[in-house]
């Protein structure tokens, strides 16, 4: 394997970069199997050799599809975050972000979840990290008497369910998704629950 | 096409519901790419042949599980939801029956999620049925007064996504999972939401 190395000059950056976002459209748009290492080239505009510089297989560009999306949304959550006086302004900037990069990103959605398939632990360990962030948060909120008790782990995995489907339903399958009218509908869902 | 007719003899209904239910098993444990016609009759028990009696293709195999996937846990929601007194006592019933169906069924789940890739419209008949029958549930609700007013649509596909990935993590992923805590759980935050 001499795949996945760090590339030493700037022209082997950019060269890398482009694969990785030849990736990113062939996958999104075709899906794991049916996409190909010379359609990954041919659309990055490099020849097929090129790949085994920078990766050493077509499993090794997905998952670093998945590890991608995963920094990704952890940071962009984070810093929407960052600037919330409570928990409850701080769920609602981190799920309008999250529905946002969906909108900007939507091949890296469809790769996440077809990793469930092509490779269940980068799938498992994403979730997984997501969730222990988000559990930490919902802990602190706790102590800081911001939220109810309860289990934070329960509650931070039915949290990201809640997002990850709503942004395959509304974001992903419409034209033009009105993500503040989702956010501002499911923070009174989060908020206050279905109770009268 | 001349798969999937219905067959006329007991013998026949009997040896395509073991076609079937060897596809289940199949398609969960390996995947659709991986799996071969061969290893579903092999599993089933007949000869090749016997498949294309039944069915025209792999994909239609794997289409119908992903319709009866669609019956099977309609079918459990409602009949689990029937006896329920009202809404919050529905949505706990049909949260459980639906955890309890992943724990019975769980190759049927990961069929419909690899649905989105195999068939993309059979995934997208399968939520949005789904959810049309739980916005009228929710939509009954309100108007009764039991629960508070809001998008009954948005509402449903939140608390589908929820129950979802509840059903990954906290059923598929457990060897003995524990229904009972993660619907309670669930339901202080569905029921009162997060803030105290």
């Amino acid at each position: 394997m001499d795949g996945n190395s760090t590339p030493k000059t700037k022209r082997g950056a950019q060269r890398r970069e482009q694969i990785l976002r030849a990736a990113e459209e062939a996958f999104g748009a075709q899906g794991f199997s049916a996409t190909s290492i010379a359609d990954i080239t041919r659309k990055a505009g490099t020849a097929l050799g090129t790949f085994y510089i920078y990766f050493a297989s077509k499993e090794e560009v997905f998952r670093e599809l998945v590890l991608e999306m995963g920094q990704l949304t952890r940071e962009a959550v984070t810093k929407s975050v960052a600037d919330a006086p409570d928990r409850m302004s701080a769920e609602r900037a981190g799920l309008r972000s999250f529905l946002e990069f969906v909108a900007k990103r939507p091949s890296l959605y469809s790769i996440v979840e077809e990793a469930r398939f092509v490779d269940p632990e980068a799938y498992r360990v994403y979730f997984t990290r997501f969730a222990k962030a988000y559990e930490k948060r919902l802990l602190a909120a706790e102590q800081a008497g911001e939220v109810k008790l309860g289990d934070a782990e329960v509650r931070a995995w039915a949290l990201m369910g809640m997002a990850k489907t709503l942004g395959e339903r509304y974001v992903l399958w419409e034209d033009t998704p009105d993500i503040d009218y989702v956010v501002d509908e499911v923070m009174l869902l989060v908020g206050r629950g279905l109770l009268p």
